[in-house]
């Protein structure tokens, strides 16, 4: 069969990783052309044998031989170059969000339909294979019941306080992957959100109108609960747990170390710090969700991610603010 | 200096446990007298050398040379014999609960009080030194200011329904000692208690009208969150678990395990399972309690733990009965 | 059944185990005698209701009531009083050696043959819990052919020089115990040694005659071999660990550590210390060994350790030094 | 500065990771050159945009363009291209072994010598993160006199009987990387080997005069000692861990998982199986060996590892096989 011709917008630190990918570790698929406002980015791409550079995204979408379009550009960016690349009628893999604002979202996603493209949205750490696999062991009932899920999320270091005022907060820009995370796993729907929050580790964060700290309380549809920790900086690195709790057994994701090293002394045993952060940790996902994401394409079967999964994560999202807020356990409609 | 003479009340499982550390591995004390019902249990304290044995308490209250008695009967007897000892001025060590009643639990600490004696309410967990070496380091601020704190704990099995419809349901029950050993790791009060429970192990105790499965999240004076994980039943056993987060670092503390030995083969590798039950979970925390009561005793110290622990560990399980009813967190006067 | 009657030679450290384990936890026992040259010593034994306490041994000897010897006294003192309580025909339960010369310990086990008593040699390790399960878990193929085991063996601190000239030698003092431990694993006798030595720990250690670093490796007749690894110092404490390597899997024996608490900062994540030495480490097996040599009194089954395996280990320890002396594997007979 | 150019003879396996190594992670350098016999591998060269493939490692030699020749062929060719590059004046990255035979690899070490071009023996071991973290730990004192060290070094699975045969046998075709890893960890030579070894896995292997398991002692010149425990099948997997004990503390390095993911159940608490083979295991080491190989040519900087090495690790292997036979142990002239 014909190779499948993509085209990226945005030449990124995410962009990039793609690219890589695809170049280099991806069969049966082949990157003809990249849109990057940067030279530098283009370069990139040529170093990697990409025929067609430009700083204009139009020559993707006006290219009748590409069949899909990655959206790797600024978030504020992502509804409009979804919306041409779907009357343009290419396949749209989108970063997400796919906005920060939920109508906005649900404009696109409804587009989408209406043109009817195959759309999906990056929530790459599903396919990461510690996360995958506790999913598939949950699905198969290898613990029984599930009772509850425990997620911990925690970035090394808070972000810029730029990026913070720009982000659409906590709950938007850092909770939603493990708001997603949390109806992957329990393969059912929340029904109630109660959250809590404040400001611990810089007050510049409080000064900007955010918090960096938060612990959310989730039900859902099957009764089980998933409690949600997150913190903007933990001293001792990246730190991605998770936690299922069921009538059979328990599953437990731990951090990956940098080394397998350990040293013993009179003070004890130490082990070695976690992995850096999301581009090392989830590295293996990025390569994953992006053959899913051509595998799909290549055999026209469902995209492993939709666009109602971004509208989700958004919703929640939202919900634990009207819980922060309010101060008080928030259904869902 | 003379040793300190003791008398108990109940040979029941722990009242043995008492007597054995008493008996065998703690200097300047000495168990005079034994009270229980049954023979068994008289016989028993006969075997480690207690002269006087009866199935009577009050041969202790009138004994003018016992210093200190240690009620270890059942829980709805605790606070009768705390009044007469108070009153026959002896020091008091008294098993969890003081009263399954908030008002009458009240009335026996004004009491204790009011006769000014002595007086120790069992949490044993705070002995534990898994539990008391994380409140040391958290106090000496190994770890920074503490933001969140993370108890799991899960029984084996459920109790019998006939326990469980005179236990006082699971936040007395259960939930009561982790809510102690938040307020113990935190070193402050709880400001507000959102609670939320099912039953999801047995239909049986929700026809006794309890619930089997909660998750709580307290709030601290502090400003720090903690989150409380119950069951009544772990697949995998006694899970007894503890983190804590602060912005310097983090201490955990894990399962002890039954042997030490680990197995691989070609599914992977395969540690044992975890230590029974609180009997054995606890055991070193029993014979440290105790040191600490004879050692606060002898040396005229405050006690270790006051009645007014006692109190505050059942308010909070009342805010948290509330928060459960009325689905909405509850500010503690 | 009536109690067995015991008579204890010895107060030391490992006297008192033994005594406080019979009186405390051990039913069907009673340990009617104790003798021992110094007074504090005695007073121990009266304080666990010992009714007859002497500094001469003779009147356990002399007592017709006494059912079994446990000899806790000075390594050179085993042979003289097993031989004294097999000639009164009592049950003998001896710490090692049974004496540091092969000739005289073979004389011990030929006339306690001759008497036809009881006799058990306290190799304690073999019934701590983690080395017997791997024992049972080998014995049951859980592991398929066993092809290798390594044994590593480290002290925490060297003894005393004045213990080290009496102590007959690194092997015979500390080799000794995995020595046996190797055959108690392996179900099979050793056929070859090679040691290898030297001093690396304290010049004074060479001074007096000995070494303080080894490493052996023993060929059994099933084919399989094993690694020793001993030294008289680990700087970060007591270990004790064990590999069996076998055609289907592996079993693993870690060292237990003072408690289960971890913390993590941004040097990474740290554990605690090793369990001090071999009281705490082996606490639990000092109770089963007993357990078991009361059990097969009463049960007048074989013992769980034979004078002949004191003789095989001592002949291993001999056949290291001279492989160590000629620098070449060793035959054994 | 100019980019190094670099041919490439072999695209099997292990050219084909330092292609994409050198085409997509390593800066400065670029691959103008691959011969390789099959068109398959040419193929997948042209992928990765290199200009010049063909079947005849002629156009790499004779092309005064090329920098450097990576010798990426079949083990018996090694010597001849070695002998070839060095005479054409090129830098040479040399698979192992060198040769089979000593003489032979000695000759080749000699005329790279003469022709004075920089040669480097691919022990990639010595780049993986976890040996050369401990390795730098070692060299830094950080746990004092080194007194011992353990390997234990097994594979999966044993090779066809087809390799085994023209393996060189497992001293030289396995045990061979774990020699030098013990010179790289210690800093210095080995004065003296034991070796032992038999056929425990499959009876085909002794047939074919060759052993599957085998245990080695070796003797430093800075007095530590090291065991090596090789096999040529784990039931549990790739098993790579490595031990090094020193007065000041210990240091070790455990087997990488396939996952993160741990469970536990009434069974006791699982963890996932190692990484698969060295392809996986060693990954990283791979390409930071190519890394520091261009940096050592852009700064005409020492090799970081040199031809002696590649004659060490078979003097050792030889002197491995001696012992064996000989049942004794064997001096290092």
């Amino acid at each position: 069969m014909d190779s499948i011709k993509i085209g990226i917008i945005g030449m990124g630190r995410i962009g990039k990783i793609h690219l890589q990918n695809l170049c280099t570790k991806i069969e049966g698929v082949e990157v003809t052309t990249v849109a990057n406002p940067s030279k530098v980015g283009q370069d990139y791409a040529t170093r990697f044998g990409v025929q067609n550079v430009s700083n204009n995204a139009e020559i993707i979408f006006d290219n009748p031989e590409i069949d899909a379009i990655l959206i790797c550009s600024p978030s504020d960016t992502h509804a409009d170059y979804a919306i041409r690349a779907a009357l343009a009628g290419k396949a749209i893999f989108c970063e997400k969000p796919i906005d920060m604002s939920l109508e906005r979202a649900k404009e696109v996603v409804l587009k989408v339909k209406a043109c009817d493209v195959p759309m999906m949205v990056a929530f790459n750490r599903r396919f990461d294979p510690d996360f995958n696999k506790v999913k598939i062991a949950v699905s198969e009932g290898k613990i029984g019941t599930v009772q509850s899920l425990h997620i911990i999320s925690r970035d090394p270091e808070p972000p810029s306080i730029a990026y913070i005022k720009q982000s659409g907060g906590l709950f938007k820009d850092m909770t939603i992957h493990d708001l997603d995370m949390a109806r992957f796993i329990m393969g059912c729907e929340v029904t109630e959100v109660y959250a809590t929050g404040s400001c611990m580790i810089d007050p510049a964060i409080a000064e900007a109108g955010d918090i960096d700290t938060a612990t959310l309380v989730l039900h859902f549809e099957n009764g089980a609960t998933a409690v949600i920790e997150n913190s903007r900086k933990a001293a001792y690195g990246y730190d991605q747990r998770l936690e299922v709790f069921g009538s059979k057994g328990m599953l437990q994701i731990n951090n990956p170390l940098m080394t397998n090293v350990t040293s013993a002394n009179e003070y004890g045993s130490h082990s070695d710090v976690n992995l850096n952060f999301f581009i090392d940790r989830y590295a293996t996902s990025y390569l994953l969700e992006m053959q899913d994401f051509v595998e799909a394409l290549g055999h026209r079967k469902s995209m492993p991610v939709h666009g109602e999964d971004g509208i989700k994560a958004i919703v929640l999202a939202e919900a634990a603010y009207a819980s922060f807020r309010e101060k008080r356990p928030i259904k869902i409609g």
